[in-house]
């Protein structure tokens, strides 16, 4: 990566072709020895689509608004995954010699979708046959998954809890956040319920944004920046929408095999890394990514989270952005941010967030409740 | 390309499930020496999305259908050359070196979708704010197309009509294909207008299908099969949306960037192919990819479409399949359908629409009115 933009997250008056080209600007402005857009080689977009806008062909969209027409653009729609999956594809279109400069690029714009049609958008990323149609909603799956992971291991209400706690301290110190507001674990606690054990402030919000970021081969990289931070392994998994169909309610196979494919293309795994980016759609989810990650051992990434590890400043800062959870969930930009995070941090440019000493780090995305997912690791290169 | 299968094009009773069940398991049977479906190591699908039906995350479904579940699995929505570019991703991930087997299958479920959605759902791949609200169809689109090209270079109407009549009686010999009913020339010029000058018979159908194919690295090609057949070398371009934009009305930039770039990476170009598989959407669309593609010289392709030299038997037969006016357009499913039917022929095994001595091919898959294309070299590789 040798650039990177990103948008405000949150509830924007701007519309899709705004967020798409101000996080686009960004990205090459961003660049350390600056980068002519006619070099781009090829470009990938990950998002749902911009049906609140009656607008169709996104990849014409980003073509136009990032100003690279005539550069094949690859629209990639994998649920809340789409921009993980549009960031592999691109360095799979580095990695196999045919491009030299990919832009990576990730949008939603939910909030002018109205709720009773944005239910019916969101949720069919889910299993519609049996979960959808019987009423079952995206909190509702992961409440299932909570209330599973507290039987099974004990989890405690208080561990949830916290990661919203951190998550929102965390995103106190990024400008881009959705929400600025610390709460306690009390106010989790009290919050409404929105599927028991999950509340309100369980939940991560309905977001408005859009991240980029520039990929180059290794040699052009270092004639553009002299701290390009490279994407060393990426991995993918799927796994069946409904989870009556899954092995566990308490893993995501997806991730595992994801994590699993990536540690064997970078030659070193989640073990090593500095910090991470993981999918907080919920709060439980972040607790089973700690585990399917292998940064927490089954049933223990509670313990680990309330011992103050996942802190910024703690052994192991996980979402030091704030995550999905506080930072805000664009869909389909939540891949292309979480690459914008770990670019800032591995270049110690993160500003108040910034992870001590950060060589290496993760970004784990999730495509509907688990249905997909894609583990990348990055780190600053070089011998 | 080592397997491919497909579905019947039409009005099909059959779902979006079951459409790509059907064309995955006959692409998984079609390989000569057997494949395990566990060893393919990543699929892409090319389509709109399953809206008509009410599902997202059509990767997952994907995924359940083929019964690769595990494997990572990509959706590419590049409006109708979705599919192309899939297959160039498919492409991709194998020249990367990152995956052996790949499976690339496109769908679209698109008569189960009421007649006023279906505008909207498909007219939103064009142009919005320049050309949709103003209420320019893509048949219109197209019309101000064929005008032009009329204007420019004196195209007869007749060269139009004979675009259907050949892709017509080239259907009747493909059991896929919606139509098997020959026409005539006085009856396209005969038929009620849509968009004049193009009228109904001038107008690729509404359709229902799924086409799939397997790729595999060279070395395990020829482990499972004695005839794969080759993808000799991928392009693809962008292009604005709304024609206003573009440089001609009559020639599609993202055409001619495609043929470029994949005659780079093949070493040869169209110029070489025994017969070409092209984006004939409205019959004019067929006139205008012969020319981007050097087949015809500019404004050449209405006198080599009268000549005979496009129709089977012909010099160069130009979608001996029946192409999209009468093999039908499931839009996803196209650019894969394509790739179905040059394996067949570049192994001989076409039936009643054999190529003789078919040796290279090509596929020309366009997005929206021109706002994208693919065009993808095949060849039956060997020294």
């Amino acid at each position: 990566m040798v650039g990177a933009g990103h948008t405000r997250f949150g509830v924007l008056p701007e519309g899709p072709r705004e967020l798409l080209r101000a996080a686009c600007d960004a990205a090459f402005a961003s660049v350390d020895r600056g980068l002519e857009r006619s070099r781009v080689d090829e470009a990938y977009l990950g998002s749902l689509g911009f049906s609140g806008w009656q607008l169709g062909n996104a990849s014409a969209i980003l073509a136009e608004e990032a100003r690279v027409v005539g550069a094949p653009v690859t629209h990639v729609e994998n649920a809340c995954a789409s921009a993980g999956f549009a960031l592999r594809s691109g360095a799979r279109a580095i990695e196999s010699g045919a491009a030299d400069l990919v832009l990576v690029a990730g949008l939603e714009k939910m909030t002018d979708v109205g709720s009773a049609r944005r239910r019916y958008w969101l949720g069919v990323s889910g299993d519609t046959e049996w979960e959808r149609l019987a009423g079952l909603t995206f909190a509702g799956v992961y409440a299932l998954i909570a209330a599973r992971h507290m039987a099974e291991h004990g989890t405690p209400a208080e561990a949830l809890a916290e990661v919203a706690v951190k998550n929102h301290d965390h995103a106190r110190s990024n400008p881009n956040a959705q929400f600025h507001k610390a709460i306690t674990r009390a106010d989790v606690l009290a919050a409404p319920r929105v599927a028991a054990p999950l509340g309100l402030l369980d939940c991560c919000p309905v977001s408005d944004g859009a991240a980029a970021v520039l990929l180059a081969g290794e040699e052009i990289a270092r004639t553009l920046t002299d701290t390009p931070v490279r994407i060393a392994g990426t991995g993918a998994g799927s796994d069946y929408l409904a989870l009556q169909e899954r092995s566990s309610l308490t893993s995501l196979a997806a991730t595992r095999r994801a994590a699993s494919e990536a540690s064997r293309r970078a030659g070193w795994g989640p073990d090593r890394v500095s910090f991470a980016e993981v999918h907080d759609c919920f709060t439980i989810a972040e607790l089973v990514a700690l585990e399917d990650l292998g940064l927490a051992p089954p049933g223990q990434a509670a313990e680990l989270t309330l011992s103050g590890a996942t802190r910024l400043g703690g052994r192991l800062p996980v979402n030091p952005d704030g995550g999905l959870k506080a930072k805000g969930h664009p869909i389909g930009a939540t891949g292309a941010s979480q690459a914008y995070e770990i670019f800032q941090q591995l270049r110690g440019s993160a500003g108040r967030r910034q992870v001590a000493g950060a060589e290496r780090a993760l970004a784990h995305n999730v495509g509907g409740s688990g249905a997909s997912a894609t583990v990348t690791l990055f780190d600053v290169g070089g011998p």
